[in-house]
């Protein structure tokens, strides 16, 4: 890994075993480094699963496996490649999604379909095969693996290992829940997210799982942004083996269900935050909120616009306290905004009210605020009630250093 | 000025005179700098003018201005400050527009609504009233300013001044169009663009001038981008002073409007380009071509997902064959696309065809025709008719610098 974020925790999290689920970590040598870099995780029978994919019209074959897999809502094992995405490789990458499957499947006794797999890394090279399959060979053989091991084995260019837990109390019964996540660069999900994956040991049936992921997703991995570029890759999965002995939870009307959720969100939450504090080249952690949007749509898109804007993430890498690029981000955005109910905060400072800079504005507040690594910008359009918050990072050299400075 | 961009053309080109155009250069000194700020133009009775501007929800006053103004048709005057946008400022903002137009339909003897005016730079600070009322009186009193000296004076990051010409026959009547462009950061245009002017001596009705420039206006300055920021600011205007003694165009159906909408498109296109090539940091040029798409609308916003992300941007910056980031950018367009017809070429080098790399790719080519300053990268989405082609350039570490290492 490179140079460690400077946003980056003080250190891994402590973190719970998850009743059901064991893993273990393999050199598959798909790039040339010495490193582990294929996972590979036994769910004990009876696991639900719940998944969203990327919204790339080119999606790599492994979200198309996963997307058919997640139909039938029961997973027995995971395997994660890392150093190639086998995105964009036609027939041939079909074929090592299937392989792997099929190796898997002989190996522990399930069905293909049981099987799911993710892959990250360059685009447009078909994922070897018999790296694979000698990988997962190697983990079959291997002892089991730690959290931290396994969250950095599925990592690529990020410069940190990042998990995060939470815990929910259904019908009095304490559930744990575990997420490791990968990504850094080619972050702007489109309601999904780069690689994560989580792990409960409370019962949960499938299709309600797969409801609470994808609330939960509305309001975290969409929430985040990098460099505007959503990968061809992104997956997120959730596993529920019900080792924890709860009555399952069936619908929102559930004992313990508006506990799991709260749980579920703030530990997406957490773990799409990391995604942004690994960004590539980031030295600041952006929130962006927008309030008095017609709608939390609205809301969104405009969050969003600000977030992505170049000049924007360049002002603040700059520490520079020009925030009509602020404006302009709004102005561009596409959505209903009113130049003179527009109202800018940084920080805790106002700076702009109604239109203009505020009487007797004072750019010193702003400017010692910038000075730090966790930035926000407040704004609001003066029109509705929809609200919504982005987390993003600055854009510096270090961005250009990692994508332009060195070939990939 | 800062250092020529490598894209600049090797001279400023010549240009001949416009019949009852007349344009003078004042130091109004809106920044702490010395050097000519507001240009001030004069134009003869009868002149005819069309615009188009900034589509952003938080346009200048003098956007909102010139939009008031173009609904007369008429122009006798244009006045355009650099260094301070104006943009933002509320009721002070269009207190100085209105002053300026004051000044100068004092001065003249026209009408407020005859005098249009444009500003450009930093955004949220009022233009002081009492420096462009004495660079208009400068300006009043000073020789004839040469267009090498009039392309200077509207710029600000600009890196080289810049103007184009075209000609066309009407009716057996030779014409004359000459333009002038500002522009290098904060460009994604959104149906109008920057600051540029255009000014020629053909006799056209203000209501056919307009829509021949909308029609230049979408095959030009909507087909570039350098970051994606569309400003607050963006106005292209087109001054027709009629003296080269044609008859007056009205519709499309007259004799020569086919010839003189040929020009105009090529004079927007030329000078759309030169701020690409201006663009901030910029070091390569980049063609995106789209065909076959569902139509030339959905072409278009597939060329501009390309040309706006930032890791197709940063790769060409790096010379990196690593046509995997424009298979995602296609993705993540929202547009009508599927994986396994999308064929991509870079230079004339075919990469990949029907959804992956073509048998026995060599990469040799792509790298050796990145090295170039004239990049092509063609998408074909095989899907139907649509095709677009957008400019922009590429991203580097002197975009960076100039928006976030110095303070603006």
């Amino acid at each position: 890994m490179s140079t460690r974020s400077p946003l980056a925790p003080a250190a891994f999290p402590a973190l719970p075993d998850i009743p059901g689920v064991r893993a273990a970590v393999a050199r598959a040598r798909y790039k040339a480094w010495d490193r582990c870099d294929l996972t590979f995780v036994t769910l004990d029978e009876g696991t639900a699963v719940a998944g969203v994919t990327t919204q790339s019209k080119c999606p790599s074959p492994e979200v198309e496996w996963c997307r058919a897999a997640l139909t039938l809502g029961r997973a027995r094992a995971l395997v994660v490649n890392a150093g190639n995405s086998n995105a964009f490789t036609g027939r041939r990458g079909r074929a090592a999604v299937e392989a792997i499957a099929a190796r898997v499947a002989g190996a522990i006794g399930c069905m293909p379909s049981d099987v799911f797999v993710a892959s990250t890394g360059v685009i447009g090279v078909p994922l070897p095969i018999d790296k694979a399959e000698a990988g997962i060979d190697a983990a079959l053989a291997a002892p089991e693996a730690s959290w931290e091991d396994v969250a950095n084995t599925i990592g690529t260019t990020d410069t940190f290992a990042k998990a995060a837990t939470t815990r929910a109390m259904i019908g009095g019964v304490p559930v744990e829940l575990v997420g490791i996540i990968k990504g850094s660069g080619m972050i702007a999900p489109d309601m999904a997210t780069m690689l994560g994956f989580i792990f409960t040991d409370a019962a949960i049936e499938p299709g309600f799982l797969q409801t609470m992921l994808a609330h939960a997703n509305r309001r975290s991995f969409s929430c985040i942004t990098v460099d505007s570029d959503t990968s061809t890759s992104d997956t997120v999965l959730a596993f529920a083996t019900g080792k924890a002995g709860n009555a399952p939870l069936t619908s929102e009307e559930d004992a313990g269900a508006d506990a799991f959720q709260a749980a579920l969100t703030d530990l997406c939450t957490q773990l799409a935050q990391l995604v942004v504090r690994d960004g590539e080249g980031a030295t600041k952690f952006v929130t962006v909120t927008v309030e008095g949007a017609v709608s939390d749509a609205s809301a969104h898109r405009v969050a969003l616009s600000i977030a992505n804007s170049p000049l924007v993430k360049t002002a603040i890498a700059g520490e520079d306290a020009n925030w009509g690029r602020v404006v302009a981000a709004v102005g561009k955005a596409g959505e209903p905004a009113e130049r003179d109910r527009l109202s800018i905060r940084v920080g805790t400072t106002q700076v702009a009210r109604e239109g203009l800079a505020v009487e007797g504005y004072d750019e010193a507040p702003v400017t010692a605020h910038l000075k730090g690594s966790e930035i926000t910008v407040g704004v609001d359009l003066g029109l509705g009630e929809g609200s919504a918050t982005v987390w993003t990072c600055d854009l510096t050299h270090g961005y250009i250093s990692i994508n332009a400075d060195y070939r990939s």
